[in-house]
């Protein structure tokens, strides 16, 4: 699946509600999922892990969807060049850094 | 980008890294990049708000790399058939609930 085709298929699921809750209420919901996303991967099963990394793709991506913004030309143009710290394709930067 | 493809690039650019990091401390960056992303949604521009997005996501994917998820196989399978709470394409959960 392309992030476009996801980040459609999520506008269509979710747009009307997310829109009407606002970013501050939906970024809340992100947050429970990146809490459940912790949990799982301190004890979760290979399937809870990827459940709970669908989940918070999901809010995500529905919170770049209220406030306009395309994940897919948003990466490209972060990442599509190499790091966005050393310019690399595998990265150099120091290790103390942010990677 | 498909999904596939970006997990990829990230897995290139940084695995050996983070998984000398480990996923705790990787966790850790995570959380900074999610705080910038809050930060841009009340107050960054466009640009910085896609650029923050984009930081989240190849965050959230490199952790993916390191405990072996496949994000494009986690999200079809959570959201491939619809919302995961009602089962329809165009989510119709109550809205005082998990949207």
């Amino acid at each position: 699946m392309s992030l476009a085709d996801f980040q459609q298929l999520i506008r269509r699921m979710y747009l009307e509600k997310d829109v009407a809750r606002g970013v501050d209420g939906t970024f809340m919901w992100l947050m429970e999922e990146v809490g459940e996303l912790a949990s799982a991967l301190r004890e979760g099963s290979h399937e809870q892990q990827a459940a709970e990394f669908a989940d918070v793709l999901a809010w995500l991506t529905t919170i770049a969807n209220v406030v306009g913004v395309d994940l897919s030309e948003a990466v490209h143009a972060k990442y599509g060049d190499g790091c966005p710290g050393c310019g690399q394709l595998v990265c150099t930067c120091d290790d103390a850094g942010k990677p």
